[in-house]
């Protein structure tokens, strides 16, 4: 290891007349405000502005990116501290978690998260030094120590790291609370949320009909009746506007839409509070929704998102013993070009809708979603998401995507993150990444460099907040 | 941008040992004549040999590369003057169509209409400024004025373009009116035609029954029985053969080949006349014809072209208003090793037997087309296609076939375009990414100087004359 | 062609920087010896130590790469002694095979088997001239001449290549008799056997029944029973862990595994005895057999390894004149996201037991497998197979799969190979793209050199004999 962990020129192309233009295209952007539309940080923590916890419970435990490395590799989660549903016991001693992490850094060689975690060890923490198991104590206390200093406050740290707006992830059941405490604390920093409706729009969804019902309460919506169901949702999502929302985020199996009739809708819908779909009724009733869930955008002009194509809490004993999100869910095949057909059907050429779509298929980019993208008004391409955010994803992904989309049926990058710390480090990536791809295209000369200077700014800032209605 | 519009190293490695392996590849191929085995442009033209029209007719309204980008981000298609079915108001300026363009130019960034386009200006009109708002005036005026010089009608530019054949695209219905005055006119360009049989063979294709009627009446067959049907298909072969063709066309949704009993063909033929198979019987139907024409062109020595996989019209609203190939044909997923294997038992081991396959998928290339084309001697593999025209999706199909099928077991380039303009920068691209891919190969040392220089005189020459038959 | 047939820096990047650190990491890993854990090496050559035949009968006619490639271009495989299965008359002079190939050598440009055949040629036997119609004669000659020599005998070849272990692939009715006799030889070469049980686990495989009722007589349980046959593949596997066997193999059509109740078991076994199984039955049937070898792996501790997804025998035609393995097997998409549930849901999270997942959908990589991979502590990725084993498919394979599974869930190299004059090419080839993958995530540092270093070492060496329990 030589010096720093980060060497300046990470993520550039190595030749060196390339790499000098991806350096002077990121000298244009690495400074740029982060807009942050779509991720999972908790808004508690803006709302309370309390010190984090301690490296592990900070870094490791909540990550399922590290964990289900860890766990490939023997290592079990109860000895990474992940909470047990049965409350049985699991390792409690952060230092002993943080120790195993250093012991197999090693397995994270080539991945995102080591390039993330070393960023936040250098730029946030001021590390300069590998973890390793020599080191694991020394970074440990170092880090431990600075969590507990004001600058490593919630509110501090937004705005060190410059981000100029950030969306939260939240359920129509939520109170928002935290939102509104955030409003009323006089702190300037930009906190909206965006509208998850999953837990009232999924009949296979934990709770569903139980969920509906709390819509009704607390909507005063008769949420038994189709109509009225879809009149608590209408009114959930204009008190989510009234917190800064701009967006909806659909989690769906499958890009599956539909466009039924109003009986077949109430037959699907009390089936679905009755809790007896059939999987092809599940599908077809969220199908559905995505369907009304546009009709109420063109209402009130929240931009959806459609992350499809996951394969959820596939390992059955690790869901049995610690529940959802424990690095088991996995992509599948997907379809988009008859999946989505309904919809667009019905509403793909409306000038005001915006639909991004998102993908975990790789194959779907250039056969499918760049086609769509570069023909139908309403759909534009988010980011790579999940195991594709990272370098190669991300660089496949323009590959697959500009030839026949271009790059203004893109949406800027999205950190969709529950770790606040790396949220710079994301986006630093992103930034590099698309710097080294547009360097490419001034380097065989398939762009002329002013117009690749004035593409970087675009795909850093200015698309995502046009994209996702933040720049009203 | 720094003077000309086109870099002459464009599309070669960046890496400067590379790139001058490129540069070498490249002289001894850039100059050699235009083999054109597959297109769609007018036979008209060369026939009457008049001007083309102005720049926004000629460039915009007919070219959906351009105008699918263009409606992708907003821009109605009336306002391109794309004809609407109703005959409703378009815009009929062609100078405010063409301001929409430059006004939209940097949407093309990255994408191959925008190399293409430029090639165009620099090559054909000598321009060397970019589109833009500011020069778009400038740029139309230059432009329109050209088209007005006998320099620049179609057999001046065929001779200029140095094309030494072109095949257009044509149904059996079509009377080949224009490849008759061409060769009665006394001109030396080689026009020749091609047959597409997807408006006689396609029981979903519009007027199917009518067509088939028609096709009788052209030759004297009685088309309301199967045999008959059969005899004029292949009545109107021979007069295609008789214009110069040397190879028939199939445009199907699936890859799908059938070898049916007599007694099947001819029921699913009753039903397709009787408009109502089912559309697993009209793939069937379909399928079935590929094997019929695969048996004729044992008989009259007809190459196969089978280009598959694209869900035509997928925009509902775009196809009421504005008719079939509007920008709304999207790529679907494709099998090929199940759907060819009726055929490939029946003839897929004939040695005078051709059938080049072209794909809309992919994923297919390493999968299944580079094996199958890697191991049936009937089958060869067609250049990428329509979105995968483009200088990363010809990288990737060297880089996902070469391995296992070789070189010698591809087709050269189709240009595939109505774009006549283009025809030359299309090839040039080409021949440039093959010439790129080439010098990688050697310079790592996978193949030797020699041999590339060999094999880019194949690629953009050779192994298209002799697999259209057009060496003859 | 310029002296030698190799360069020194084949396969490494192009950039001179990156080229520098691939030759460093190249140096450190070149010399280790050879752990070969899977592959198709006859272990008589290695009991017997007689010469290989004449070049034609060693390098042509059992080479399917060879083969299906000039059958592609209309060589009939009777001409390159290919024996028919009818016995009728092919060519039996190798002299003329091996002109036919040296007349068609360069079909192979771009391709694996061109480089590895050109290594055999210089570093086994020592010729620096390129294959070609005015060389064949001599190269004939001067191999021919060599195979006579003692270097020449397989023994003297194994160690001057320096395999520290081979292991072969054999049915369980194979009585082993070759692996006795190398053990009883004194000859320190070790060869050690693996289990291949698809002739009496697949109710498809040709004489299904009367394998096991061999399989019964070898183990003396009755085998017309589910739980005798079931011990006699236990007793078969013991025995084979006697002659140094640590994995089994299995080359099922896709990856259904399947975890049903007895009854059910006994019903289909039942059927596949008696030859009626359906497809799916079948497919259950190979389904179920995957996770009762997993449950007997973890009493015996037998390393499983699953190759999925080829459609064999593709070509009707060559199957009924030559026979399985003719170069006419091709890939189809594999799903391996459900298909490999049951077994999960069962073993997946058993500490002691390794299933190593190979593809012939490259699709799968980044979507499936490596997803699966870096989560479940069950399982590994092995090496890319079979069209996938090229520098360009070793690279796919890394690129899609690190970011996601790391390396070490991968398990280093396979040759998998008949073709034994070939391992030292196969494993320098894949040494040399690994080192050149590594130096690229060195040169654009996303990885320090010094890990790269181990990295090389473990990817060349240490993973393999970890993964397949062959260090113990």
């Amino acid at each position: 290891m030589t010096g720093a962990l980060l060497h300046p020129d990470r993520l550039f192309p190595a030749e060196p007349g390339t790499r000098a233009i991806a350096r002077r295209l990121y000298e244009g952007v690495k400074d740029l405000p982060i807009v942050s539309p779509h991720g999972h940080t908790d808004p508690r923590w803006y709302a309370e502005n309390q010190p984090f916890p301690d490296p592990a419970s900070l870094f490791v435990v909540p990550d399922h990116y590290l964990f289900r490395m860890l766990y490939s590799q023997g290592i079990p989660l109860e000895a990474l501290g992940v909470p047990r549903q049965d409350g049985g016991a699991v390792e409690t001693d952060p230092r002993k978690i943080w120790r195993l992490l250093a012991d197999h850094w090693h397995l994270f060689r080539g991945t995102p998260s080591r390039l993330w975690l070393e960023y936040v060890f250098q730029e946030v923490f001021g590390i300069d030094q590998r973890l390793a198991p020599d080191t694991a104590d020394a970074l440990y206390d170092e880090i431990a120590a600075a969590l507990q200093q004001p600058d490593f406050l919630p509110r501090a740290l937004f705005e060190r790291f410059r981000i100029e707006v950030i969306a939260t992830t939240d359920s129509p059941l939520d109170d928002l609370a935290h939102h509104r405490r955030i409003a009323e604390s006089g702190w300037q920093g930009r906190v909206v949320t965006a509208f998850r409706p999953d837990p009232v729009v999924d009949p296979e969804y934990e709770g569903f009909a139980d969920n509906v019902a709390r819509l009704g309460e607390l909507t005063g919506e008769d949420t038994a009746t189709w109509i009225g169901y879809l009149a608590a949702l209408a009114a959930r999502r204009r008190v989510f506007i009234g917190h800064g929302c701009t967006s909806s985020d659909h989690g769906h199996p499958t890009a599956t839409t539909r466009d039924l009739g109003r009986a077949e809708c109430e037959q699907l819908f009390a089936k679905a509070l009755a809790g007896n779909t059939t999987a092809a009724e599940a599908d077809a009733f969220r199908g559905q929704m995505l369907t009304e869930m546009a009709r109420m955008s063109l209402d009130d002009g929240l931009v959806m998102q459609l992350h499809p194509g996951s394969f959820r809490n596939h390992n059955k004993h690790v869901f049995a013993r610690f529940g959802r999100d424990k690095g088991a869910d996995i992509p599948s095949r997907t379809d988009f070009v008859r999946a989505l057909k309904p919809l667009l059907d019905r509403y793909g050429n409306e000038p005001n809708l915006t639909l991004i779509l998102f993908m975990l298929d790789e194959t779907t980019l250039g056969r499918e979603l760049a086609p769509l993208a570069g023909h139908y008004p309403i759909l534009r391409l988010g980011p790579p998401w999940w195991f594709f955010d990272s370098p190669d994803g991300m660089m496949r992904f323009r590959r697959l995507t500009t030839e026949t989309a271009g790059f203004y049926n893109t949406v800027g990058f999205n950190d969709d993150t529950r770790a606040f710390l790396s949220i710079p480090a994301r986006h630093d990536m992103a930034r590099r990444v698309d710097c080294a791809y547009l360097a490419e295209l001034v380097a065989d000369h398939r762009l002329d460099e002013d117009e690749a200077r004035a593409l970087a700014v675009d795909l850093a800032y200015r698309l995502v907040k046009r994209a996702y209605r933040l720049d009203g």
